[in-house]
């Protein structure tokens, strides 16, 4: 094991009818709260009425249509709001664009100068307001991690936002409120979910124990995804797809693991910041792809492991590269199960700047430095292989 | 998947060296502390001197000598010297039965009544001390959890004392300080969290992610723990002991599955309780015959789980109950192949006094409402197995 340190101090309500605690649990932070939402799916299901009901009495202002791909502007708008009002606390509703977004609000909101600064570490992060978070959306675990990833459509940038003040201090995370997410956005979370541990697994030193706890993760989303897909309301599902994307990213999963420098995720932050698609789409195209390409002598191992203890596949007296290359064809054609697209055509990516990307991403990600280095080169084939 | 809350705000500080982070952390609490530990084992292996180095210019008060299955005496001393001088922060240095202590400590000084009355809930904790620990025996989890047990000789109570104050501020796991744990301390802390583990997993309502966390902790101790007592100086196994204790014992484990009652430590807390003997041997012995005297048509579908997915036991096309004994068998001779002794009497337990412990914990541990009731004639059965 390597060392590490670790903290994920936000306190979690999980469940039916959680949701009530929040006057009571949002009072200890203040009561100006600036509410912030998507595009008003949480209208739809009666979820904001239900919070604005719930917090009568308190001071609300709003900042809605947040966006998939949270942009920039939406940090800054506010965050001017949060100094304007004199906002105390954040309460995020939604999936993990509106946390996302919301965390970097927080943040901006006690700094005097450019967001822009704080979200590329340009300058350090002293202080954020308090974020409560009511989760519709299983997929970035944002509500249980310290993350935000945003977007600045002028430089096509999407830069990983990391800092210690970005946990949200109380998640509520009931499964309910995502019974009428779409087929297709389940299914995008389940791959968000998946990579997010894939990323910590497939590296070097690992260890046993995080290895189980890894398996264990993607075991439960392989299990239930196709369950929630196929009966939208059933509970179990939605409920073991909402925790294990609460724990696929903060880090606990992959502890005393070397850092894998998150190849996936550096690849598809490129497709999502060039052609804003949907981040667990372009990670389900670009995975399977990564894995063929990293697959060789040095990297054998994990990929025996992964096949043998993710997707049950007998692996003694077989050829080690032709069981690995069966569990990249199960990850892939589980992708294909779950109905999601898994070609950069179908979500309306050509060839034409395929190279500008790999080369973006080459100078700004630093995957040469990853568990198994990729060159621009080796960039360009992934990205060339998932049209 | 049942409601549930969830927070772990402690910081963890995991692998070699990091005691040298402790002044400047230690620091962020202040600068006169209270340093608690044991016997004399952290002189024997240099911890004690190390720390007063890195101390230098700290002002440093001791209790030593906090015995095994800590005492409300040393509790009511250290809280008393915590008031007299002023204490800021304890440091607390050894197992879990110092970090008990020192969690008791931590609150009773910042109360002004019987420390007793805060142990047993009679009155509410509302503020504690800061607490700081570095470990040096994976066993108990005290040192990523909110709990602490303490004795009270006088009336052979052995109350586990549970409050959100008590997490500590801060935990430095170095494997490498339980290289002189004895092979005997160390078989007892892998059963001590075996036995954490089977609290959380034996219950029902259960949920899949809970469950597959719960195998991946069982697994790797069964896999480390002879590791570690054939090479006290191996690392790895050392460290896999070390993680799987810190996160076998705060919940996160089971979370989303019922509370079962912790049957095996309300058993056992009435032997160490009567007897003083080590904890984790006390559970070693007991966890088997609890095992075996609750299999039933009820239970079986856990016993058989816990067969297949921790013991490798082949499930198809037998029968249940042959496979659930298989387990119980496999558990007992695990135990047994780590040196641990099985029987009452090995560690001077006689029948005397079975009767009135039995009717002890039916009376105090309310295990007529565990997962798998049990009345005072099921607990002297249980207990009368154990001989």
């Amino acid at each position: 094991m390597e060392n590490f340190e670790y903290c994920t101090p936000t306190r979690v309500l999980f469940g039916k009818g959680q949701v009530e605690e929040l006057p009571a649990r949002l009072a200890a932070y203040g009561k100006k709260v600036l509410l912030t939402y998507g595009g008003g799916s949480i209208r739809k299901i009666g979820l904001y009425d239900k919070v604005k009901k719930l917090l009568d009495g308190f001071e609300i202002y709003e900042l809605s249509g947040i966006e998939p791909n949270p942009k920039l502007q939406s940090v800054e708008e506010g965050a001017k709001m949060c100094k304007e009002k004199g906002v105390e606390v954040v309460l995020a509703v939604g999936g993990g664009s509106v946390l996302d977004c919301s965390k970097a609000i927080c943040a901006a909101a006690c700094y005097d100068g450019q967001a822009w600064d704080l979200i590329t570490g340009k300058v350090p992060t002293k202080k954020a307001l308090p974020l409560v978070t009511v989760l519709t959306l299983s997929a970035t675990g944002s509500e249980y991690d310290w993350g935000a990833v945003i977007s600045k459509p002028d430089t096509n940038d999407k830069v990983g936002y990391l800092d210690g003040h970005l946990f949200p201090a109380l998640s509520i995370l009931d499964p309910e409120y995502t019974y009428t997410v779409s087929a297709r956005q389940t299914a995008a979370g389940a791959a968000d979910i998946m990579n997010h541990v894939i990323e910590q697994y497939f590296t070097a030193p690992n260890n046993y124990l995080a290895d189980k706890i890894c398996e264990s993760l993607l075991k439960t989303v392989i299990r239930y995804a196709p369950k929630a897909i196929g009966d939208p309301n059933d509970y179990e599902a939605r409920a073991q797809l909402m925790w294990a994307s609460s724990l696929g990213c903060n880090g606990i999963a992959g502890l005393g693991n070397r850092y894998s420098g998150w190849p996936c995720h550096a690849i598809e932050h490129a497709l999502s910041g060039y052609y804003d698609i949907t981040h667990g789409v372009g990670l389900a195209i670009v995975t399977p792809r990564w894995m063929r390409h990293i697959l060789s002598e040095k990297t054998l191992e994990r990929f025996v492991n992964y096949a043998q203890n993710v997707w049950g596949i007998e692996v003694n007296g077989k050829d080690g590269f032709a069981v690995a290359n069966e569990a990249i064809e199960k990850t892939y054609a589980y992708f294909v199960s779950l109905g999601l697209p898994m070609t950069l055509k179908e979500v309306g990516i050509g060839s034409e700047r395929l190279g500008e990307m790999a080369h973006h991403i080459a100078v700004n990600e630093g995957l040469e430095n990853a568990w198994s280095p990729l060159t621009e080169k080796d960039i360009l084939q992934i990205l060339q292989e998932c049209l």
